[in-house]
């Protein structure tokens, strides 16, 4: 694990107003850092790369947006098991001609999230190469004292419910979305919940993925169904509703839970952010949508069937 | 944290080998991955980054080897804190045109040496792109029970050693070198060291790096340095002794500990890997070497200072 001592120079000033999790040891400056946290829960951790020209292109983004997007992916992911993100390592790799500006920017935008999700840098490694932008980051987080909220619990009868709106997150919101670490850990705390996913490859295709791995199946309202304001404004040949179910980096959370609890959950709802029951769990392992002319028909991972 | 479920149906059989550490309790297949170790010992985290064109060429290594070394370059920065290795996650970008062989034998090169190290892959992050290969491993593992071995525990009189021999390692042992877990354990658990490090930037410049975290200086013993056989067959302009301090990319250890268990040490060694005492930790902050004609000069990063 090596960051040149120029670079964190470089980034001194960003770094001095970091706060530090008391459960980070050792950090930058050694083979490794050291991390102890409570001795009586688990550990979660999730890592994702970056990549330019696939995730992002330096034409249409900021560097700060690209750094901050970097963890914010990660911190979803934590999120979507109810757990609390606690450090992170970070490698990147940098195209030789980039300047101090752009790495500058590109740590703020990590160093601010981090900040505000009060998760410590503990180290990372920095390359440059003639190669395009590449940027790691792995998080470490602690599990919920309820556990996690896994895939695969999904039962029967469930309600299948999301925060926030959908569609159309190309618009900005795929970089600018903040990850909802609170939500979940407070729907699980207050409510508790049997199954959660954060919504990246789309709303419909991360339903798949908690429907196969819990084997039963949905029906969906597509009328219930929250469409982001983003998609109205959009002049796609895809209508609203398959943009909603197929466009994919919301990063909100898709959940399910007890009926009786998704009851309760819409009647004293524990924050502002919006709640929405999209449809119910079924054991029949199908997954259908019940569209606005109340015919039933296949959902899909990008939409849904049109028959004849 | 996202693995196509197309690609773990093509490493399924080497994954069926591979042995799980029981301390990870759920691995790929959901947001994130949840570990749980013992409850009274740290964690140490580290993430590498290797770059095609800059850490390897395809044409001159098997995506055997470059597998292999992705892990071996975190499990040597573990060792070098005297830890256990415990479970890794992988994130890769690899070219579209690369083909299933490819990837198959990349991966190959990572199983089996997590194999040999009872590592548990527990997740990762595969994409395909138009730019060269990048494999960033980030590992986690657990402290020794006698606590980690920093860079900043030397102290003026120690001894100053090593495991193997140094010098021209691009011969092919960068890639085929056996990441010293065992050795590190051995000598912390029956000796106990004062500081350590894995030899990557040279065995000069690692020095370097304790003696700055250290805040002490050292003479070494050039005819004492144990130069690998690779730079005698090489045809360098460089002197045998100036490729073993300044060459790098050996992953042996550098140590410092007592005088008194250095001799301990040597009169009976723990293990048949080769342990060299090539110099000693000196109150004064300077970095001195004493050549075979007894002349004493300074140390430098890439080798030695050539008085006139």
């Amino acid at each position: 694990m090596t960051i040149p001592r120029n670079e964190f120079e470089l980034i001194e000033s960003i770094r001095e107003k970091a706060k530090f999790h008391p459960g980070l040891q050792l950090g930058i400056g050694d083979d490794t850092a050291i991390f102890g946290f409570s001795r009586n829960k688990n550990s979660l951790i999730t890592c994702d790369m970056l990549l330019e020209g696939v995730h992002f292109t330096l034409d249409q983004t900021s560097a700060y947006l690209i750094g901050r997007k970097s963890l914010a992916v990660n911190i979803s992911d934590i999120a979507a098991m109810a757990g609390t993100p606690l450090i992170a390592v970070i490698s990147i790799a940098l195209p030789k001609t980039r300047n101090d500006t752009f790495v500058k920017e590109l740590y703020r935008g990590i160093f601010e999230l981090a900040d505000e999700f009060e998760i410590s840098i503990a180290g990372g490694d920095t390359n440059t190469w003639d190669g395009p932008t590449v940027i790691n980051i792995t998080l470490v987080g602690q599990e919920h004292d309820k556990g996690s909220v896994l895939r695969s619990g999904a039962q029967s009868g469930d309600w299948i419910m999301t925060t926030g709106s959908f569609g159309n997150s190309i618009a900005g919101r795929q970089f600018t979305f903040q990850p909802r670490v609170k939500e979940a850990k407070l729907l699980h705390e207050a409510i508790g919940l049997h199954s959660m996913i954060d919504v990246s490859d789309g709303l419909s295709a991360d339903l798949f993925h908690i429907l196969e791995e819990s084997k039963v199946g949905a029906i969906l309202e597509a009328s219930a169904i929250s469409i982001h304001e983003d998609v109205k404004s959009n002049n796609s040949s895809k209508s609203h509703l398959e943009q909603a179910l197929g466009d994919g980096e919301d990063f909100e959370l898709l959940f399910t839970l007890s009926a009786k609890n998704g009851k309760k959950l819409i009647e004293s709802p524990p924050f502002e952010t919006k709640l929405t029951k999209i449809g119910e769990v079924t054991e029949s392992p199908e997954a259908l949508i019940k569209m606005p002319d109340d015919k039933i028909v296949p959902l899909l991972r990008q939409g849904w069937e049109h028959l004849s």
